[in-house]
């Protein structure tokens, strides 16, 4: 059967664990009728359909590169096959595309012009690190990259916590790789010892996830074993007293 | 192969989609694997087994309801299996457990007690809508619902609009499903006319699906054909100025 013309989007693993643990088998299906893809890297990209595919034509494809490279004018001109009727996909370097990624500006141009947008199942480390966090998934907020000056990073952890507190919300933020341990230390001597903090890593590989929540004293002099490994971030403060929905919004 | 004892967090589809558009291959031969079940509804769970292996045998399994009327007492004795090194799954009524239900109890005691926790792939209204939205997925954060008396709930509104354009994030919340027209007619008379909303809906079944971003000036009037369909919602306001990464944690 023929797809629908629109903009699919295309979920891509984050570990080399293998597709079927990862990705349901329609995205399959959907992925071997595309030949027009917008990706944040061609390489990945052809790598990505040849894992779900061997035989997938790729040279059949047209790719489209949008990262922070890209020149703002030229990504409407990547929904010109849609346009003409032809569905076209979307694929960042890993996960769920439009989340963490430059995604979002093509939809962003195809929701004004009015055309149906598919999001597909995928891996999405912020939202696997939460459900394996066992912290409050009924109020959350994802915060991408903090500052980089540790002085800088120590007051915006205080503020995550200050927040989680206030509003009863677990607050999620990533880090690059190679700052990961000293990331967990400075959250362990930041925050309030009886503050929660999570660091899930490896989230869908196997044999080297590890998801570990534990109060922020109980990290303290753990050695470091999360460098050049993904990983994500989460800090939960339970409230003092109970808070109402309307409280969040504050 | 056996499989690992751990606590693992099993997605359940969000509509009548085929079970494959959704789940992917791996998570069914976990759940062929597991006999001890702690779910938000057991009727619900059955149904689902029942739909991802007709020949489930359900009448093996022992089911453990996590829900609001359990007592919080209970839960700790649910992950009774794993203590003695035996699998044990967790399935909410609909979507990924332990994001916006009562699963994460059962995953924080869990954690404290050092068990494993292995996350598994599945649909989230949350996450595909905000791919699906066009909206900025660098930064996010979810309210689940919002006060159900109108001035409150306008007033809610109103303070999402704010912070969505004070820290550049996207504010996400959800509602009953009786109340979507009306919450849709509420947000187009109270947000400002270029604030973004977007009303996701039938987020995963291909001939109901609707994932409509427009201008809040653009949703006023516009016929009511949400209600009793379940939908998500979402606002963003573009910031004056861009937002460093440390105003987020403002």
């Amino acid at each position: 059967m023929a797809l629908d013309p629109a903009l699919y989007l295309l979920p891509v693993g984050i570990s080399d664990a293998p597709v079927d643990t990862v990705i349901p088998p329609r995205n399959l299906e959907v992925a071997s009728q595309i030949r027009h893809f917008i990706v944040e890297n061609v390489r990945t990209a052809r790598r990505w359909l040849r894992r779900c595919d061997p035989a997938y034509p790729i040279e059949e494809c047209e790719f489209y590169e949008l990262n922070r490279h890209t020149r703002p004018e030229d990504v409407s001109g990547f929904l010109a096959p849609l346009r003409r009727g032809v569905p076209v996909g979307v694929m960042s370097e890993a996960g769920c595309p439009a989340v963490a990624d430059p995604g979002a500006d093509v939809v962003a141009i195809a929701q004004r012009e009015g055309m149906k947008v598919v999001p597909l199942v995928g891996p999405s480390s912020i939202l696997m690190s939460l459900m394996g966090s066992g912290f409050n998934g009924q109020g959350f907020a994802f915060h991408g990259y903090l500052p980089v000056e540790p002085s800088l990073k120590a007051s915006a952890l205080r503020e995550l916590e200050n927040e989680s507190s206030r509003r009863d919300m677990t607050q999620i933020f990533i880090e690059t790789p190679y700052r990961n341990d000293k990331t967990v230390a400075l959250m362990a001597s930041t925050l309030r010892p009886d503050t929660m903090m999570c660091v899930a890593c490896d989230i869908t590989d196997p044999l080297r996830q590890e998801i570990v929540s534990l109060p922020a004293s109980k990290w303290r002099g753990r050695a470091g074993s999360f460098d050049k490994r993904p990983a994500i971030f989460l800090i939960y403060r339970r409230p003092m007293r109970p808070v109402k929905t309307s409280d969040r919004k504050k």
